[in-house]
C-alpha cells in the first residue's frame, strides 16, 4: 500500500521568535536552520524580509540545502497591484524557495485590521499568489483565524481558502491564530472544507497551544484529511507556544495509527537523533531541557514506582509505549525510597558494580539510602553521591584526603570609604598524604569561598582536578523556618564533557554545600582512575 | 436542558507522587488536600495507606471537608478471600470515603506481573469491590493498560471492566497507563465498551502526557460518553506527566464546544482563583511556574510587539480565546506601558496608599521596581517588600532602627570529644534611638544565628517585635554556579493572625537572607502603628 506523505514545515525562525523572552540573532538563525535542514525537514520558514534587519539579513541568501527556504509576508494591500506593492516585491526578491503569505479569512479582522472590504481582500490574496508563481516560487497561504472565521462567517472563511486554492497555492494552511478551536471542530472544519471541493493534499493546519492541543488539533487535521503541519522545535512560540514538531514526528513515524497510513521526509535513522536535536536547541536558548517532554525528557522513561520498576525489567516494551532508543532517549530505573531490590540491582549494574541479590552489604545500602532519603537526601537527582556512597558501603573508595576544619565568615559593615559592603571568606585545613595543608580565599558568598578554598590546594592531587568546574547549585528548604533542612544539590563538569550532580543535607546551609562539594571533588577523583563515572560519561 | 455532570478526581498525591524530584511530606500533602478540596475538586486521592510511612500516617484521618477522600490500593491477592487479605483490609480500614482498587485488564500483565489466571483476576476485582461496597465505601476500580490490553485481548479487558461494574463499582476508569493510546483510539474503545453495556455515567479516564495528549485524550474520553476525569495540578506525574487538571478545567467550563453540555462542581468564582491554585503549588514545590502554560502561564495571555498588538489594543476579545481574568491571569501588551501604570495604582490603593497618574514619584517607584526585577527580585511573591519599597519611595518609612555592621561564622571541627561538629554564630551590632546595641547568638545554621542576633535587643522596640515568628524561608538559585545571584524569600507571622513574605536578592546568601530579614522586621514595626499591612492582615 502506498502511503500518504505528510510534509513538515517549521516556523521555530518566525512564529517561535514571537515567544516572550526569545530573540534569535542572524547567527542563531543559521544554526537552527542548519539543525532542521539537516534533520529533514521539508519547510524551513526563515522570518519577514523587510521588517526587521535581523531577518532581512538572513534571507540574504538561501539557507537550506535540502530543505524548501521559505519566506513569511503579508499579502498586496489593497487599491494597489501586486506589481506596485514594495512590500510583496521584496518578500518574492528575497533568497528562497517559496513564499507563505498570510491572509485574513475572519471578514471581521478584514474590517478592523486591514481596512478594506471583503472583496478586496479576496483580490489581494489572489493577486499575491499569482505574482509569486509567476516569479517562479512556490505560493502558500496561511489563512489567519480560520477556525474562529468559519464559526462566524462560513461562507467568507470558505472564500478565502478558495481563492487562494483556484489562484494556484500549492498549500493553504488553516491556522487556529487564538489557539482556542477544539479538535472535534477542527475535524468538522476541515471536514466541511474536502466537501467543498479543495482537496486535503492541498491543505495544511497551524496549531497553538492555548487549550494544550497543539499537537492533538495538528494529528485531527491530518486524520481529517490535511498533508501539511506547521509547528517548532519544542514547541516555543506566542503566548502557549505553536504544535511541538519534536513530539508530533515521532508519534507520525512511530505510532501504527499514523505510520501505517502516512510517511514524512525524515528517516528512521534521523529519528534517533530527535533527543539531541531537541536538547541542542535548548542549548542554544541557554535554558534547560524540560524533563518531562514527550520521547526526549529525561523522565519520559523514567521509572520511580517499586511496583512498575520490577515487572518493567522483566520485559520493558509492555510498560513503554515504544522503544526509547527509536528517538535517542534512554531507560531509566530510578533509585528512590519507593523502589524495590531490583532498582537497586539494575542501577549498580549500570554503574558497572556488581552486587548479588542476597549479599547482605546490598540490604545495607538500601538503608542508608532509604534511611538518607527520609532524612532529606535525593539520589535519584544526585547520581555521583548515590554512586560514591554504593562504592563506601561495598567498601572501595580510597581515602585521598580528609578535611580537619573549615571556617568561613561573612561580615557587612562599613568600608573605609563608608560604604556597606559584604565580604566572605573561607578557611580550609586538610591533609593529604599525611600532610597539613591550609588554605584561604575569599569569595562572592560563603559557599564560594568555601569552594574555592576547598579546591586551592589538594597537593598531589591539585592538577588533577583543575579541569573540575561547578557549574549549577542548586537550594531546597524542606520545612519551614530558618531551622529548616536545607538540600543543596551541585552539578559539576570536566574537560572530558562528564557531568555528574551530587547532594548534601544539613540544618546548617554550608554544612550542606560542603558535603556536596566534597562528594564532587572525590568523584573526580574517582573518574579520573576510570572507578567511577560511568553514567556521567554517558 | 440539563447538563451532564463531570467528576473530577485529582490524583496529584498518588501518581503525582511519582514524578521523579517529587517528593510529599505528610505535612504537603495536608496543604495540597486543602488546596483541591477549597478549589471544589469532586475526589482527592491521598495515595497508598499501608505502602509507605507517609501515606499510612496521612491517611491516620480524613483530610478532606467536601470532596470525597480516596484511598489507592491494589486488589486482594489471588487465592485467598478479601478478608484474608491484609493490604484490602489496611485500605478499607484508612480513613476516607472510597477505595480505588486497581486492576489490571491486559491478560499479559496478568500472568507476567501477578502470576495468576485470568479467572482469579476477575475474581479478585469483584471480590475487592464487594468487600469496600460492605463497608460502606463508594468502590472505584482503575483498569490498568485498559486500552493497550484492549488491543491485544478484547474480549478479556471488556470481562474485567465489566466485572468491576457487575460487582458494584460506582466508576471503572480506564488507565492508558503507557500513555501511547491517541484519541482516536481513545474514543473507538469507549464507544465499542459502552455498546456493550456499560454505561458512560459509570466510566472515568485516566492518561498520561506520552504523546503530549493526555489532555485532548480525557477530552475526547467524555465526548465518548465517560464521566469522571482523573489528572493532576500542573500536570505533574510518572514520565512525562498526567492529564493537567489546571488545563482541562477551563476548557470545560469555558468552551462552548464542552460547557454547553456538561458541568462540574466547580463554580466560575472560583475558576477565577485557578492561576493562583497553579502558581500557589509550584511555590509548595519549589520551582517557577512555567510561562508558557495554559490558562495560567505568564505568557499565556502576552502578546510581544508586532502585527498583533495594535490589533488587539482595539479588541481583545477577537485575539483572546476566553477572557484572562475569567482564571485569574491577566493580560499583557509588551507595547505599551500603560496597562502597567494601571496596575501599580490599583495595586497601591488596594494597600491604602493613593497617588495620583500623574506623580513623578509614581514613575519613579515603576522604575525602580523594573530594575529591581530586572535583577532578580520577586515583588509579585513579596508583598511586604513591596510595600515598604511604596512607602519609602513616597517617603514615609520612619527610621526605626539602624545596622551599623554584622558578622556571621560557621566553623567546622571537632570537638573536645573527637566528634565533627559545626557552629553558626552572628554578631550584630545596630543603634536604636542614637543608642549602639551589639548582640551575639548561635543558631542552627548562619541563617537562624543571624536572626536569632538581629531581634534579640532591639532596644524600646524589643516587646513590639515579641511575638514576630519566622514561618517559611526559601532560596532560589537564578542562574548556575556557586557565584549565581541568590534570591531569599521570607514569610513572617504574628499573633494578630497577619502573614507577610518579604525578599532579599544578592549574590550572597547571607546578604539575601539579612535584607528580607530586615524587611520582615520593620515591616512588622510599621504594622503595629497602623502604617502597613492592610494585605497581610486579609
Amino acid at each position: 500500500m502506498t502511503k500518504d506523505r505528510i510534509y513538515l514545515f517549521d516556523t521555530t525562525l518566525r512564529d517561535g521568535q514571537q515567544t516572550p523572552g526569545i530573540d534569535f540573532s542572524v547567527e542563531d538563525k543559521i544554526a537552527i536552520a542548519k539543525m532542521l535542514d539537516d534533520f529533514g525537514i521539508d519547510y524551513v520558514e526563515g522570518g519577514y524580509p523587510g521588517a526587521n534587519p535581523t531577518d532581512t539579513e538572513f534571507f540574504a541568501s538561501k539557507r537550506t540545502q535540502n530543505a524548501s527556504f521559505v519566506a513569511f509576508g503579508m499579502t498586496k494591500r489593497a487599491g494597489i497591484s501586486a506589481s506596485n506593492d514594495p512590500g510583496l516585491a521584496g518578500l518574492i526578491q528575497a533568497s528562497g524557495d517559496a513564499v507563505c503569505l498570510v491572509a485574513k479569512s475572519w471578514d471581521y479582522h478584514v474590517k478592523v485590521a486591514l481596512g478594506c472590504s471583503n472583496e478586496e481582500n479576496l483580490d489581494s490574496i489572489s493577486g499575491s499568489v499569482q505574482a509569486v508563481i509567476e516569479a517562479g516560487k512556490e505560493a502558500m497561504v496561511d489563512c489567519e483565524h480560520f477556525f474562529d472565521g468559519y464559526k462566524n462567517n462560513r461562507d467568507y472563511a470558505l472564500a478565502c481558502a478558495r481563492t487562494a486554492y483556484e489562484a494556484g497555492a500549492r498549500w493553504i494552511v488553516l491556522c487556529d491564530t487564538n489557539g482556542g478551536a477544539q479538535p472535534s471542530e477542527i475535524r468538522e472544519t476541515i471536514a466541511a472544507l474536502i466537501a467543498e471541493g479543495i482537496p486535503g493534499e492541498r491543505l495544511g493546519i497551524h496549531a497553538h497551544n492555548d487549550t494544550g492541543q497543539a499537537v492533538a488539533n495538528s494529528l485531527a487535521a491530518v486524520e481529517a484529511g490535511v498533508r501539511q503541519i506547521q509547528g517548532t522545535l519544542n514547541g516555543i512560540g506566542e503566548r502557549c507556544g505553536n504544535a511541538n514538531l519534536v513530539t508530533l514526528i515521532p508519534t507520525l513515524m512511530l505510532k501504527p495509527h499514523f505510520s501505517d497510513r502516512f510517511e514524512t521526509g525524515i528517516s528512521l535513522e534521523k529519528l534517533a537523533e530527535l533527543t539531541s536535536l531537541s536538547h541542542g536547541f535548548d542549548e542554544l536558548l541557554n535554558r534547560s531541557p524540560a524533563a518531562q517532554s514527550p520521547y526526549v525528557g529525561a523522565s519520559a522513561f523514567a521509572t520511580k514506582a517499586g511496583i512498575h520498576a520490577s515487572a518493567l525489567l522483566k520485559d520493558p516494551r509492555t510498560y513503554e509505549h515504544v522503544p526509547p532508543e527509536s528517538v535517542g532517549n534512554f531507560r531509566k530505573v530510578m533509585v528512590s525510597d519507593q523502589g524495590g531490590k531490583s532498582n537497586f540491582i539494575n542501577a549498580l549494574k549500570r554503574r558497572g558494580i556488581e552486587v548479588g541479590k542476597s549479599d547482605p552489604k546490598l540490604d545495607k545500602l538500601i538503608a542508608i539510602v532509604k534511611e538518607r532519603e527520609a532524612t532529606g537526601y535525593a539520589y535519584e537527582g544526585a547520581d555521583a553521591s548515590f554512586e560514591l556512597l554504593a562504592h563506601r558501603t561495598l567498601g572501595r573508595v580510597p581515602e585521598f584526603f580528609s578535611v580537619t576544619s573549615f571556617r568561613v565568615m561573612v561580615e557587612r559593615r562599613f568600608n573605609a570609604m563608608g560604604q556597606i559592603t559584604t565580604v566572605s571568606e573561607a578557611v580550609v585545613k586538610l591533609v593529604v598524604d599525611g600532610q597539613e595543608m591550609m588554605s584561604v580565599a575569599e569569595g562572592h558568598g560563603p559557599v564560594n569561598a568555601l569552594d574555592i578554598a576547598l579546591r586551592k590546594d589538594l597537593g598531589v592531587y591539585q592538577s588533577e582536578i583543575a579541569d573540575l568546574e561547578l557549574v549549577d547549585y542548586k537550594v531546597r528548604i524542606l520545612n519551614g523556618g530558618t531551622e529548616a533542612i536545607t538540600r543543596v544539590l551541585i552539578e559539576s563538569a570536566d574537560s572530558d564533557g562528564g557531568r555528574w550532580w551530587t547532594v548534601g543535607v544539613s540544618d546548617n546551609i554550608i554544612d550542606a554545600s560542603f558535603q556536596a562539594l566534597m562528594d564532587s571533588v572525590v568523584f573526580k577523583l574517582m573518574k579520573n582512575r576510570d572507578l567511577a563515572g560511568r553514567i556521567a560519561a554517558e
